[in-house]
């Protein structure tokens, strides 16, 4: 089942896919509502829509350094733990919207990453109920000012810029996410590849872990790590996320507005 | 004016606190819908509702080392600019509800500070657009596990368990924060004490730097930094923030669930 948040004719509403088509949704695919989820009002093209971030996440939380390679390539230890940070809601956009180069950073980079959207709240939970209270994934990119990031030591200013976290195209709910192909293209060009198989902390893992900290809720998104081969981004370029199973995530990428 | 978020006979409203009383708002304090803000029901003692956290924050921005007195007692340089983390919406609590140790950590300590509460929403905005977007300040506590802040590097994970942003008891507009006393006292004990005034970043400039990162949206939280003082917690106690001009927030600390 592929969720997606769309515009059409001025209203924005949540969606199912089914083939070529977009089944409008009764409410909020969160809501948690009887009903909510059922499809109302008419199929149209999904040709015809304009695709937003399939979720306005309440809280965004990402994971540093979870796959063996990129470990390898920035040359540190495989972390006994998942090290944590938080990127703000205002920070995401969808499929198409132009990421913008801010003028304090001379240096951003992309990462390619799977990202579990939260179905159900999880506290203190299990890898398995972790599992089990995760509605589906996307894809997303962890756009990242490298430069600050280096300078500041604390990540978040690097990582919390507005355009810095675009989700999409849709969330696939019933997939594994055990073994699944992930590569980022630059223009065209493969800049990341690796599968799922290679973090160093399983998605079910990750999401216990941090259900042990703070609560997630349904709508909020966990990226779940980058793989290695991260790189910059210039004005002009065309960035893609692919996973398989799910699909690709595109942006353009914009110069700084000063 | 003071605004606060209570529930009364099972309802959750906001309410504008008029002598020893609360008059509920018609709506969301933060909608901007027009009317919204205006009085709508019965006035009813102010001792008789139960004072949620006046602001349930899209999100919260923090900054460390932002009074001359705590950066020097923890023997670090004063910094050029505000170093930025979040807080998850997650750790939020009202007035008296209790903060909880979790059992991850061995050493929790509070962080009295003065929040601004944002009331429009601010996009790369100068300092004095800044101040003009902030809808008022309530007393907050960063709630922090410093084992892990220190274990982990990135300060996260040791900022946002559930219940480590207490806040309230109520949002005060029209209020200068140049120059505000501000105090945290654990079980009736001065343990932090100093003025708004020794800021390393004023409000203005520091609403104003995180607006050329993040757009602020009305109901987001800016935690301002902490004074010298920053001590443990343990169960039992009692934990009271207090700022001139807006009041007390005491939080009781419970155990660790485990």
């Amino acid at each position: 089942m592929r969720f997606v948040r769309f515009r059409a004719e001025g209203r924005v509403a949540y969606g199912r896919v089914e083939g070529e088509q977009v089944l409008p949704l009764a409410g909020d695919l969160f809501s948690g509502r009887a009903g909510d989820r059922e499809p109302a009002g008419e199929a149209r093209p999904l040709a015809d829509v304009e695709l937003l971030a399939p979720v306005r996440p309440g809280k965004i939380v990402c994971v540093g350094l979870n796959y063996q390679n990129h470990a390898r390539e920035f040359g540190l230890a495989i972390p006994d733990e998942p090290l944590l940070f938080i990127k703000p809601p205002s920070a995401v956009i969808g499929p198409g919207a132009p990421i913008v180069l801010p003028a304090m950073s001379r240096r951003v980079d992309y990462e390619g990453e799977l990202v579990a959207v939260i179905g159900r709240t999880l506290s203190r939970a299990a890898p398995a109920e972790a599992a089990a209270g995760i509605l589906g994934f996307t894809c997303g990119n962890d756009v990242t000012a490298r430069d600050l990031q280096k300078r500041d030591g604390q990540w978040t200013r690097a990582k919390s810029f507005d355009t810095f976290a675009p989700l999409g195209p849709w969330i696939v709910a019933g997939l594994d996410p055990a073994d699944l192909e992930i590569a980022t293209h630059v223009n065209g060009r493969r800049v990341q590849s690796d599968t799922t198989a290679g973090m160093i902390f399983p998605v079910p893992d990750l999401v216990a872990f941090i259900s042990q900290v703070m609560t997630l809720e349904p709508g909020d998104a966990v990226f779940t790590g980058t793989p290695a081969g991260v790189g910059p981004l210039a004005p002009g370029d065309v960035v893609e996320v692919e996973i398989a199973g799910i699909g690709r995530l595109a942006n353009p990428v914009r110069g700084a507005v000063r």
